[in-house]
């Protein structure tokens, strides 16, 4: 049998104790488990970034892949921790919205309130679940033990409002929804939904001021610091300059409207 | 026989290639070794919060687990190569100071100067024994090789001063001896400390100006934004402003006061 | 068998998903490979820079380690996606010159351009071949399959000019080359290249206004905050300042003329 994988997303970020603490607790309790990183940069408490990460991510990693996320403000207090089994992979992590987009995408098959304290620490801190309680449960979950014993099924939990792109006669208006390593400004826009506004009529993509007049199929297709705009890896219209930082260039930030306009002005 | 686990805890930042190339040595000579980093960004040359950090985490690891810890401004010099073998991890880093905590809370069975240049790579240079002598040394131990063969048994070696909490009459004055990712203020006054000194009489916690009436169990049981007390993950007593940033809002640093004061003003 | 290893370097950050998403697709295919992180902090589209960090880790790693690296401003564009098998290493990634470096050292067996698609993933982006298509090709080499399956051998390939020493009568004239996270100033010198230069005769390093009058045998030689020159464990003449960061003691920075002057002023 291949070894387990359990992937971890934190806001934790990698200058403490704290994502050392949580790997140390799953090795000792299985030390054949294959740890990766996703990465403990989410922003403080930010939820929707941590959503966001997780869901461009997840896929990519074999079935039965053990996703464990904690991004949790509310540690400690009444919100539940909880185990997603889909059709494909576990998530593990708080009750607070932190799973919303990969609900949308993945056929959920149960979801257990882990209330098992059997699986947990033995002291259980009331600031750190992550080691003390998601941590263990990612571990005997890498064991093979079966998620129904982690605690009682739930039928219902959190979810979070992501802006959805809202579409006018002449028009379609989302928002810069991420922003990368590189500067690229990653709307809510995604590929499929611009086509079937769009079909085939001239658009042009508004941000600010700028108005940019196609899209491109890559970032090597502009010159060297032209605007431009493309589907992204991850599926998403996509705001970016060659070789630069369209962040910086444009003095852009999450939230900020794109617009598709059908037309040629 | 399951695979060792070495972790790795430096100064060396993730930009440059150090890290990578103790862990290409560790794994030329020990393919099998399962690698864990704690952290590598430990402010540079700061010996007093390596120690802090490699505290926090090492108790984590499953038994056996050796820790790599190189904080070394001396590197080169006359500082020794050192091998801490407790009852059960191995510690193995410079001699100045950077196992100070844990040797308080770990019983030692052996420590070995490193001396025996046939589990050196080659050609050792002057400013890398990270790469040159401590990733090999682990790399061997990890192995199985026994500590005696690495070198000498020594009687004696470095610690560093950790300014203890003082005791007065009616208070007692520690103060922040780290302060985390998130901004939270964690003290050098450990909760059992706290205990025994209040004896369940009323107290306040002073910091700067502020003054805090009790005690919270977690974060979450503050209100937003609010500055709580608590004790923290590691035991010790600690400063938060929940879902904020208590350095930033209480424009605190590390060595500024913290006072427990009896009584309830 | 022991598992195989690949090492990753790249310029995409630990904030975003990218770096999950290629070790996903690595694991996915062989569960079994054994992933390293080198850096993800190349300076975005940095090139050099990424050719000298590979160069300063690559041959720490075990023979038959699989190193793939992608820094591609170009990517999506009509630049050759490669691999390059040397006597004791594979190397993936674009053709755009960040091997230079290494091509000088190893010996090169053979150069494939990867244009089979059977080892891609089934839909391959314009924007993400570190994932869609030099991740899967790693997985698979690292799975055993023929260099010469990926694709067609090719004699040709990028090289990008690196700055090299200029001798002159009396001196010789080299540049800083890359500053670490320590701040120290690594050159473009190599130790040996110096000695033959000096041949015993007594020289000056000048650095701006500075002249630092001999080389230390290690950091710890210097007297604290004394301005140092030395061998750094790259192999290339270095300017460091004992115990603080010479970047910000001396203003220095990258292609700053580092100058070797025969004589004693």
């Amino acid at each position: 049998m291949r070894n387990a994988i359990v992937t971890l997303l934190t806001d934790f970020g990698t200058r403490d104790h704290y994502v050392a603490s949580m790997k140390g607790v799953i090795l000792r309790i299985n030390p054949r488990c294959t740890l990766v990183d996703i990465t403990h940069h989410i922003s403080p408490h930010n939820i929707k970034e941590g959503a966001f990460v997780l869901n461009s991510a997840f896929s990519s990693f074999p079935k039965g892949t053990i996703h464990l996320s904690v991004v949790d403000p509310g540690v400690g207090g009444p919100r539940r921790p909880l185990l997603f089994v889909t059709s494909d992979y576990f998530f593990i992590g708080p009750d607070n919205g932190l799973f919303t987009l990969i609900l949308r995408r993945e056929k959920v098959k149960a979801v257990v309130a882990l209330n098992n304290f059997k699986f947990f620490l033995s002291k259980v801190s009331t600031t750190f679940h992550g080691r003390d309680l998601f941590a263990p449960v990612a571990a005997y979950l890498s064991l093979g033990v079966k998620p129904e014993r982690f605690g009682n099924r739930v039928d219902s939990w959190v979810e979070i409002p992501f802006q959805q792109p809202v579409k006018k006669e002449k028009s379609m208006v989302g928002e810069i929804f991420h922003v990368d390593t590189f500067g690229n400004l990653i709307s809510n826009i995604d590929g499929e939904r611009l086509l079937r506004f769009t079909r085939d009529r001239p658009f042009v993509v508004r941000l600010g001021k700028r108005a940019i007049h196609s899209l491109r199929k890559g970032y090597w297709e502009g010159r060297r610091n032209e605007v431009i705009a493309l589907i992204g890896s991850g599926g998403y219209l996509e705001v970016s300059v060659r070789e630069d930082n369209a962040k910086k260039v444009l003095k852009a930030k999450e939230g900020d409207k794109v617009e598709i306009v059908l037309g040629t002005t």
